[in-house]
């Protein structure tokens, strides 16, 4: 028990160590006093489903769960519920994460209807949609689906099937599904609460094809029964998120009035013509996508909070349960002591701390660039390459690591009561929804290629291609706007970096950046040659899909690494930053170690060096042993509110 | 769908490639006859559970479904029914096995009550107990448990805080768990079905404790309810295995009458006097513990089963889905043409026919020791070791496959519908019970060690301890009873192995001889200077905790490839055995590709040896992709029997 009860007003309070609080506000970053007013009132009472519930009984919880949470100020908070509110992606973002405490059924729920159709509303539509749908979405009278996916085409939005057709003769719009392809799948929303959908789809004015966009169809009337011409499915049990009412969504030459196109970026005028305020069809289409990037930082936040909460269950375990007897431990050894044991979950807490001021990074740049402060198209499209980025890490890593959590506390790891199965569960999908991992981490890597293509015919042009690849590589970094920190740091130790020692921050700093931008200037050359290479143009560019995978991952290594420092360099001196730099060296060395192979093939470590890190991850671990504590305390998740029945005395 | 229905006789046949048929004689091996059998005769109407039954229906039908398996020769067949029956260790293993392709409630519930409830009977009791008891738990009119595991002690049997004290004045035991922590936790059977335990504690006579031993222990009444003196729990909701009633039992002062003790290796005789026919404790533990190594070696096996039944969902998926168009494929590209597709399935199904092989020589080898032919106390121990570290293997193997699969088949693998999520709870504690993985590889690296310190201390004594590290480590082998033709492949390119190509043979076998060997022998060195270091015992050998895991690994990968190239023996020219070549090579190189650091930080391979590797990879799965459907039939999962939505055409 670690609240303290606070008798004169009635309220509890953590009991934390004082590195733990330290810990908990550097994590917590620029926005610590958000976060901290955040964890003060959230509504605890009902934090957790219960699993016995089967999928009715979880929809009907989530939701009345949902309107609970939102009544007090945890629900469409940041979302505008009207033409003239403003939209705050601050709140929104710190709200998902807050909710990502608790069942994530409701956060994913909160999700769908807020960030998703709530977000379509504001970012794709104009005033008089705000007006009409605004206050319906955030009072939860008018819930809804976003109706994207297709059975036919998950990742390939520009692909999709379905249809929308400007009927001149009545001034509507004709929505189909013209294959069976086409039916939306997947939709949150669909198979039960919801009664209307933003749909994406082909628009088609005059008989030509204007690319996708949005617009609003109800799929439900009041009764529940489906509106005509429209055929929903349920998609019924899931291998998590019970709660969540996903379905299909086919419709029939479905008619809806010209006004509920979201016309933001593009619609059909009076005359029934055609207008669009970007001309380039493409750049039109990502400029409409890019608008709900505030999904991709939601669900990557949502996944690095469940891998902290796992971590606090299986650490706090681990330092009560004893194994076996051994040598001056007639009792047992503590779980943590055993350093196989420390070496499952050090390192996955040095991680999450990385993720961690990863994060709280990207929301400064979401910020800048949806907040209403002046901001450029190259901020634009880097927030996109890192949201895409990090989701894919943290979500990759969050089922990784409530996983091992879960197998760290052996058969009561396995028991609903302790919460980690169900955690697993729900976490799983984070993988492939708002994007699949693996074709968004091809995302990140086509943007670097495209930086650096940029660089590289711009020198082309000017007759140094042999000279080039190292300047460009240079040029690129700047272009790809990691900033300069990682590069300054790892000039210092360039010529010499086997006199470092394993924990110098300016030879992790070089070995990040040697990484990511040899892999990627090789990869540009093999493209190169591929583009140039006669036969199945396919193939030769499928070759790369490994390649392709590493270069995102080495540029998001970067990205959090660089995070992290920036975090320490807000640190005042003393055991707080001690332990900080410590993590950070856990990290830098942990993601050093997992792709040694890959530095030793490049020549970049020797082989001794490579055995020693190993050891050193060791002593890194022994080190920060005494502090496990803490560790887990700063990762911010109350012990009460992690209900596992295994750290209850 | 691939059935043909034969009119005459009323039954369906699979419809299999000439290769698929092949491969699959081979992955079945020297049981292809039996396995071949039980595929035909295995009742399929009821083999998946609904995902939507709660935890008491689960209960109900997992219940009712192995009854009904049961009576049609899925149940106890192997088991012997009374005292007159012998042992079948094969039908029982391959019965597991086959069961494996159902649901995996129906599957544990099943080996909860004959192999381990039934095992204790059978390995542990003398002819009264399997007169009495046997033939009711044959017919499943007697359900137990194996109450082995308490709260305070999973891993460690040796410390089991149950007692059972012979009461001379009654000539009775009373069995007692005098802490909490000796509360009997996860039994199989405990929670509802079961009236009788066979309960693990120290046996107390006279004042004097004799160790472990298991003892049968009416739990409940006819009526359900709890025996006097015994308080039994629900675990309730678990991660999966919803079907399986796991419980907790606690015992205050339970007397029971003294013939209730199984007595094979120990017991009280007429006198109240202690007898065994093995006077070392420490050997007597482990004799009894040895008997009942078909629970891993079923578990293994079932853990492997799952995990090609995902491969066959995920690739059978992959050949049908087509994902973004591209040049000259503008339908869009089969899932399968991608190169990273086939990278995250390819290599897992050689993988899959590695343990396949490996575990075919695993149930002779347990064949031989239990089958009545004679074998040596060598064999005995070796069946252990190789039972722990291939059940480690194999459940690690497939928990990290099932979640592949799911992730491979984006949105669709989450819905419960195509059975990938269920597989995936389900198999997860696989990788728990039955001994925990990381514990069970400890066991394998300290059974190797004691072979090698055997070697070591002798030579010793003769003086040649400088020169014998070498010598050791060849007789080590022979010791660990791994073959001799792994060595010899490598002799004959020991001294230029860089001149070999990538795929050859001889080269596998001398890496995965010097990882094994050489990790071996350093894991001694390092066992020994911690031994004779001063100070903190426990921590000197704690640093190895990592090296440990190793060894065991390296030794496993090791005994798995020997059986892969003793399978390729038995098999004829032409393209089956082309194949199956390929598959070893995939399966090999993959191998040295996951631990490519720690051959170049020991010189094995030089770094551009090391790149060269993952292009190789590459070449394979282009080389094995047109032979995929093939490739999955040879698994020997129908697709009928796969249950997956997605297939369904």
């Amino acid at each position: 028990m670690t609240l303290i009860d606070d008798a004169a007003t009635g309220t509890q309070y953590e009991r934390l160590t004082t590195l733990g609080e330290q810990l908990r506000r550097s994590l917590d970053g620029a926005y610590a006093d958000e976060r901290a007013e955040a964890r003060a009132t959230f509504p605890t009472e009902n934090l957790l489903r219960d699993p016995e519930l089967d999928v009715n009984q979880s929809r009907t919880w989530t939701l009345e769960r949902l309107r609970e949470l939102d009544e007090r100020g945890f629900g469409h908070t940041g979302v505008p519920d009207g033409p003239d509110a403003v939209s705050d992606p601050l709140t929104a973002v710190l709200t998902f994460e807050m909710l990502s405490h608790g069942d994530l059924s409701v956060t994913i729920k909160s999700g769908v209807q807020f960030g998703l159709f709530g977000g379509a509303v504001t970012n794709l539509g104009t005033e008089w949609h705000h007006e009409q749908f605004l206050p319906g979405i955030t009072r939860l009278t008018l819930l809804g689906g976003f109706a994207m996916t297709e059975l036919g085409h998950g990742s390939d939005v520009q692909s999709l099937e379905t249809t929308i057709t400007y009927i001149p003769e009545s001034d509507e719009f004709e929505v189909d599904s013209p294959t069976p392809g086409a039916t939306k799948a997947y939709i949150g929303n669909a198979a039960k609460d919801g009664t209307m959908a933003a749909v994406f789809g082909q628009l088609i004015v005059d008989g030509k094809g204007h690319g996708v966009h949005t617009i609003l169809v109800p799929i439900r009337d009041d009764n529940g029964d489906d509106a005509p011409g429209v055929t929903t499915g349920d998609q019924g049990h899931k291998g998590g998120l019970l709660g969540v009412d996903n379905g299909t969504v086919r419709f029939d030459h479905v008619r809806v009035p010209r006004a509920m196109l979201l016309n933001r970026f593009g619609g059909v005028d009076d005359e029934g013509s055609y207008v669009s305020i970007i001309d380039n069809p493409n750049r039109r289409f990502f400029t409409m996508l890019g608008t709900l990037v505030r999904g991709r930082v939601c669900v990557g936040g949502g996944g690095a909070i469940a891998a902290r909460r796992a971590l606090s269950i299986a650490t706090r375990y681990a330092l009560t349960r004893r194994q076996f007897p051994a040598a001056g431990r007639p009792g047992g050894v503590l779980l943590l002591d055993y350093l196989t044991h420390q070496r499952r979950l050090l390192p996955r807490i040095a991680r999450s701390y990385a993720l961690g001021f990863a994060q709280n990074e990207l929301i400064s740049a979401l910020v800048k660039v949806q907040g209403g402060e002046p901001s450029t198209e190259a901020d634009q499209r880097d927030l996109e390459t890192r949201a895409a980025g990090l989701k894919a890490v943290s979500t990759w890593f969050a089922n990784d690591t409530v996983q091992e959590a879960r197998e760290a506390c052996g058969g009561a790891g396995y028991l609903s009561e302790n919460q980690l199965v169900e955690m697993r569960r729900d976490v799983d999908i984070f993988a492939t929804f708002e994007g699949d991992n693996t074709v968004l981490m091809q995302l990140v890597a086509k943007a670097l290629l495209t930086d650096y293509r940029k660089e590289w015919s711009e020198l082309d042009r000017t007759g140094v291609v042999q000279a080039s690849a190292r300047v460009a590589g240079e040029q690129m970094v700047e272009a790809t706007s990691v900033n300069l920190v990682l590069e300054k740091l790892a000039d210092a130790v360039r010529r010499k970096p086997e006199e470092t020692t394993l924990t110098d921050r300016r030879w992790h700093a070089l070995m990040f950046e040697e990484r990511a931008r040899h892999s990627l200037e090789s990869l540009a050359r093999r493209m190169r040659a591929a583009s140039k290479s006669g036969g199945d143009q396919f193939e030769a560019f499928n070759a790369l899909g490994e390649h392709v995978q590493f270069v995102a991952k080495a540029h998001m290594e970067r990205v959090i690494l660089q995070a992290f420092i920036d975090a320490l360099d807000e640190c005042e001196e003393g055991e707080h930053k001690q332990t900080l730099d410590r993590l950070c060296s856990l990290f830098a060395l942990g993601s050093i170690h997992d792709q040694r192979a890959w530095f030793m093939e490049h020549n970049r470590i020797s082989s001794s060096r490579s055995k020693a890190i190993g050891e050193q991850l060791d002593v890194l671990c022994r080190e920060l042993r005494p502090h496990a504590l803490s560790l887990v305390e700063g990762l911010g998740i109350p012990e009460e509110w992690l209900g596992a029945a295994i750290l209850k005395a």
